[in-house]
């Protein structure tokens, strides 16, 4: 199975929003500091100021799972800390999260609880919850489903902004571990696990540890607090490079902080790819170049370092996962033979 | 008709924000300076900086008129104007705007032109389409349907926060004439046109003086030139408060802006009522409060100045709609025998 057989097309979201490029950019003046495609966007209000930086997301279809088990206080967690990470990657701290929930018919208890999920993952990232927007659309939801989608806004100061133009060639390449899916490559894992496999969501798989739901929808991971710890102890000038390992996996991020002329090479030999990820390729029959083009495959956020750097020496379960040569391939992601 | 026949329960989507209130608040600091229910969430980064204003929102079921008329360049444009005018109403001038699409299967043609529709209003509001994101998710949508989410942040001089505290008994309110429905009924004009009436969208019911695609689908006002304007001849102490009439019409809106002990009289009389409200009424059998309570009525921004202020000296269509007196029931809409 491939990613496009659950029904998402990557290739042609990425082909209208060419066609929309000249559009978003004709909206800029000297305020905006970042170009179509980073994790958020950077802009400076006025000369001299910090650079707020912002961006916007949703859960996908991970809110079908939430639909399904009847858990609603972890999606507004996932969505919060994806936000986080997406800003966090450009070396911003978070200032406010705003959040729009919308359904078909609205239900008085499951609204609460999805916002006690913004809520808790707010408090943990000090963050404000500063605004929302609940709405009810009878007939553009299907029955009983939900959506989600969150906007956070932070800011950096201009000389600490990570867009990888640091990266040289023998920097190394770290992997922080990611807590599951995250929120990304649903679609294909209920196609797969709950439709073609027939799994329930309170069975547990052999080797997987723990239920189906309990793995669906473990909550996507903030690294505010592990950069912060990076940081403090070797300065900000230690990371090079950060990229978020969302949609479209290794192939489509790590080349977003890639500069010119060097190439990121993951050896994801390197590491244990976790039990789920195993269970959904091998239930799938999805081929490995797919999966690591889909899933983080345990790995959510990359961290590209000088060489002298030891992230491993640190309490962060952080892996090394590959080397920065020269070369213009932006990414070569090495499969297990 | 009333608009919870719509499948629309404005009751219960206040209710359950009411128990999530303190979950909300429980994620500020000293930052936030705005509370819940506020148009626009106000954020002070750090002392002595101006407020950063956000709000976030989306078009309701206005996406579904667009869908059935094959018209995809408006609604962008709604979002947009929409954003503008909820931060605007308490001072703040934009920055920058985020979209959300999301959908059950993309069409790449659908895209681009919502995009168009954003950037299109972003440029007339002088605002950057900074980010945004692409959600295709099926099974979570009805086939065909689409959702937008927009957020807006701008910012605005701490002394020059419009909060209403500034309103006293004398006051003048202002109407601005709005464009159409804006973004708001939308499910209860489709229901009493489309379906009770069984109107075609190309049909053009006497009086309407256009389709009823035209007169549905007319673009949300941005009133960010129309105060720049009243700013910039009578000053910014003119105005006093500001109320956009959205979800809630006059009578969930007007109150939010009006402190203790004051009440805003609207004589409803002072405006000629446009023919597509006429219209809904009568096709719907709506009862007139409910009329005020869903709709706009042609009035898309209440403008609360000093007596001796004259907004109808402007070329601002502006009407004058009702004055402050003194009384703690915050608004009266005086409606029509």
């Amino acid at each position: 199975m491939k990613y496009a057989d659950s029904g998402v097309n990557i290739d042609a979201a990425a082909r209208a929003l060419a066609r929309a490029k000249d559009d978003v950019r004709s909206t800029w003046d000297h305020r905006v500091k970042s170009d179509v495609g980073a994790f958020g966007g950077l802009y400076q209000p006025a000369l001299g100021e910090p650079y707020l930086v912002a961006s916007v997301d949703g859960v996908g279809t991970k809110v079908m799972v939430a639909v399904q088990a009847g858990r609603f206080d972890t999606v507004g967690q996932d969505l919060v800390n994806h936000c986080v990470d997406d800003i966090l990657v450009q070396g911003a701290e978070p200032l406010f999260f705003l959040d729009y929930f919308a359904t078909g018919t609205l239900s008085e208890d499951v609204l609460p609880e999805v916002l006690s999920g913004f809520a808790r993952a707010c408090r943990e990232n000090g963050c404000a919850l500063l605004g929302g927007e609940t709405a009810e659309m009878p007939g553009v939801y299907a029955p009983g489903e939900f959506d989600l989608a969150g906007t956070i806004v932070g800011r950096v100061r201009p000389e600490h902004v990570i867009d990888g133009s640091a990266i040289r060639p023998g920097d190394r390449i770290w992997g922080l571990p990611s807590t599951g899916l995250h929120t990304n490559g649903y679609s294909l894992a209920r196609k797969v696990l709950l439709d073609k496999a027939g799994l329930a969501l309170d069975a547990e798989p052999e080797g997987l540890g723990c239920s189906v739901a309990d793995a669906l929808l473990a909550v996507h991971k903030s690294y505010l607090d592990d950069l912060r710890d990076v940081w403090k102890t070797h300065g900000r000038e230690s990371v090079h490079g950060l990229a978020h390992i969302t949609g479209g996996g290794f192939y489509d991020n790590v080349p977003r902080v890639i500069p010119e002329g060097v190439c990121a090479v993951i050896d994801t030999t390197a590491w244990e790819v976790p039990p789920l990820f195993r269970l959904i390729g091998a239930l799938g029959g999805v081929e490995t170049a797919e999966m690591y083009r889909v899933f983080n495959m345990g790995m959510g956020l990359c961290v590209v370092t000088p060489p002298a750097i030891d992230l491993a020496a640190m309490e962060l379960g952080a892996v090394l996962i590959g080397e920065i040569t020269a070369g213009d391939q932006k990414v070569d992601v090495r499969l297990p033979a």
